[in-house]
């Protein structure tokens, strides 16, 4: 397996539920910053930057397979460790664990691809061979 | 005053916090959609249909003021009558009343402006004068 | 397989991110809602009852399997096709399949649970067998 | 004018809208976190305890003006500026600047007041006097 990044989060007031604990899809929101930030980290540039110059426009979520381990509450720290698991011809495989200290809390396991506008389709996505390049960077 | 247009929020379980009752920004979110469904309920076509007719690219918001005078929770069923207020040259007023029933929970007064990209500039926003025809279908 | 309740969502602006398209945790808020309208649906009392006559205090999730076979945007009308695939001792899967029309945009499997707090304990969860009223509401 | 207190902002892709910048509920969601991180960076404890030791429970808002002047995007760092502009009897104005460097991007001001349950009475909410050490503490 490649690099690990890990991106943190306050958990705030509004982040939780009437049950006094995290609404479930605030994990997911995060786990999707952790994925762009982890590229960031990398050195990748901001995809404005690499749309200009590979047209490429993001990486788009196919499936997400996520489990709940334990809750957590505001004014909480907590850590999410993002890397690629695999690297496919078409698409790639992210995951996250979100800990708090050495509890963990919740993991994801993403298939994601990197897409482009087809030649004179805007409104179309396609998904592209990953690469070399970033694959290379993330390693 | 012109047009009233309703539009209906049944609240969720993750609407709201630790406190059990809806966490506020949800009550702007919801006054968001509601000034968008006025427009659409007045007879304007959508945005992306305006945009490539009249170039209008949205309504963005400039200023609001928003009062809470009663919360809300999950199970219940509120109603958003909104309306304009007042045009004036380049912005207009727009007023939305949260109801449950006969009771005010909470009342927004936005002020907003109809922008287009100005030629060769996508990236800057410039407000236009409220178009006559649009004023005429929200009357 | 039991029964099946649909719950409707209007697509907001607000829910779509810079690609123009639904920002995919707001897919798992939907299913969240849709999870609770299933069994509001089927006959349950709201949970602030049940809490006061089973000690149930909700259906926390276990575990999520999410596909995104196509986007959705704003203005759109979506329908949750929302139904529990399986009873088990401890545990239920509940199945959620998002359609534009005909077309099937998203699927979610869920792991969820009924919980009590355990008497003396107000700070813990613990899963109890699914109640076989329930079940039988449900069926 | 006391004390004032700055909580950072990273922006996500997540967080804005189809014209590319960010949905504005969120900076009222972010104005919330930056409210209650006002108190603790002030010294005072998480509500959790203070419900314990004083009856507490919140601030909620009873009423907030804001006003947009320039939008931000994601990958862009924000500062929230907040302090206590006024203490009244029984509430007091909060005000949040928005900053990205020297530029001013949003302005909000909050009227919020400390509440307790009154006794015997868990379902209600009751604003009390400012306590003197709290308002001492953010001075």
């Amino acid at each position: 397996m490649g690099k690990t990044q890990v991106y943190e989060v306050k958990v705030q007031f509004g982040d939780c539920d009437p049950a006094g604990i995290v609404f479930f899809p605030n994990f997911l929101r995060w786990m999707d910053a952790s994925s762009l930030n982890f590229f960031m980290a990398c050195g990748l540039p901001p995809w404005r930057e690499l749309t200009r110059t590979t047209g490429i426009v993001g990486t788009p979520l196919l499936e997400i397979h996520t489990k709940f381990l334990r809750s957590a509450t505001y004014g909480e720290t907590l850590h999410i460790h993002t890397s690629v698991e695999e690297w496919r011809d078409k698409v790639f495989l992210q995951q996250h664990l979100i800990r708090r200290g050495d509890d963990l809390l919740c993991e994801g396991r993403e298939t994601r691809a990197f897409v482009i506008h087809p030649p004179g389709e805007p409104g179309r996505l396609k998904a592209i061979p990953v690469p070399a390049d970033i694959r290379a960077l993330c390693g």
